[in-house]
């Protein structure tokens, strides 16, 4: 991307023209750590002030080194951090799940990881809500999704993907990178590999594909990589568009 | 609608048809002891057969009425129904948010009634994943919203808007009660005044207009109600349009 400032500015000016357009005051965005996040974060304080923004950590036996990141950025762009653990929660939730015991649980690795970015999303707007009381305006809820994980649906369908305003859905990994450092992501968060900080295994090892690859089949009608891979995202593509639409039933009166 | 048996027919062929262009099973249904879950159902028990639907009763501070109506219609349609009790879930969340303190709970009614049909779509889906394991064959989530309460933005974003298949959201209310006595929905359960089983108050006297006024607004262009309630059903209904439509940046390049 030869234009990040440009498209970094419009963002910046969509951002701005959607909240006055509809009369809202701030912002809540889910702190994970990653590069995603923070560029979402970032953004934000750019178009809203710093003030109007607050990030919340949610660790759910999450690792040490993703809330300092988290922490990293807030200082960065001079947001406030809070801190809401749900870390008891899901234990509850997945005890009380298991107490039904209807099906040995090994099979249910990405039933218990998708509980967490519904606890994530359920959280946000709660806070949303709250300090929308609180400073007498209202608050909404960015997500964070780029255009790499949506083509491929990876996200939890009613988790991650709920959100009430987008501005990295149209951009590719590499793109949201570029807007980072740009925007003065720091180098250490820009630089982590991406993982969901629930499955202990990187984004681009669950999904079998690189991010790059991704984006050479989204950009090109005919990509630069081995057909296996290309057979391998078209399948994940495919497979997930479900998850956009619903299927309804419609009256043919 | 005159038209009931064809419109029935027509539902039930869709959801078998979903059903096999995508090797699926079963189906999971959050059971409120409403007339929309009910019929939602109903229809699928007929489409796949009563051993292919499991019900979910997900109390939550909720009246024993409610329960009493969710059995009768699990043995009227001679489906399982299972219960995932959400109180205490519900109540340690609310808890844990309450120690945040950030502001006055009186103003976050509406924000703790949020939590609930959030936690309930959790669980559906978790159901949905531990069935789909244990009987080896996908089960979705139908969702039970019915054309009246999408028009006016009548759910939870993240909550009860989140399912697979949608087989109410092109009939309006007096149309789902149609199909639901046609099918033979209890009695007790059609008649019974529509509410969200978490406020204490009846549908209609949270939105402020009537579910006939509704229909008539969406099937009119010159709809017999009061210039009053047309308005007020216009502004729900355009208050509500974000919830269907993220915001979304676009590159211009």
């Amino acid at each position: 991307m030869n234009n990040i400032e440009k498209v970094t500015n419009e963002i910046i000016a969509f951002i701005r023209n959607y909240y006055q357009e509809n009369h809202l005051k701030g912002a809540v965005i889910g702190i994970s750590g990653g590069k995603d996040s923070a560029v979402v974060a970032g953004l934000f304080t750019k178009a809203l002030g710093s003030e109007n923004v607050v990030g919340i950590w949610m660790p759910c036996h999450s690792k040490d080194e993703d809330y300092a990141n988290a922490k990293l950025i807030a200082d960065h762009f001079n947001f406030e951090l809070k801190e809401f653990d749900l870390t008891n929660l899901y234990d509850n939730y997945v005890a009380q799940i298991k107490g039904c015991n209807i099906v040995n649980d090994d099979n249910l690795i990405d039933a218990n990881i998708n509980i967490k970015p519904r606890l994530r999303m359920s959280t946000l707007y709660y806070y949303a809500a709250m300090l929308s009381s609180l400073n007498k305006g209202v608050y909404i809820v960015p997500g964070t999704s780029n255009k790499c994980e949506l083509y491929v649906g990876y996200f939890t369908k009613g988790g991650d993907n709920i959100s009430d305003i987008q501005v990295l859905a149209d951009l590719t990994v590499d793109e949201v990178i570029s807007i980072g450092k740009y925007i003065g992501v720091p180098d250490k968060v820009i630089h982590k590999a991406p993982d969901d900080g629930l499955s202990g295994k990187t984004d681009e090892e669950k999904l079998g594909v690189k991010y790059s690859e991704i984006a050479e089949v989204i950009n090109s009608d005919n990509p630069n990589v081995s057909k296996e891979v290309h057979e391998k995202i078209k399948k994940l593509h495919l497979g997930n568009l479900h998850k956009f639409n619903i299927a309804t039933y419609r009256k043919n009166e």
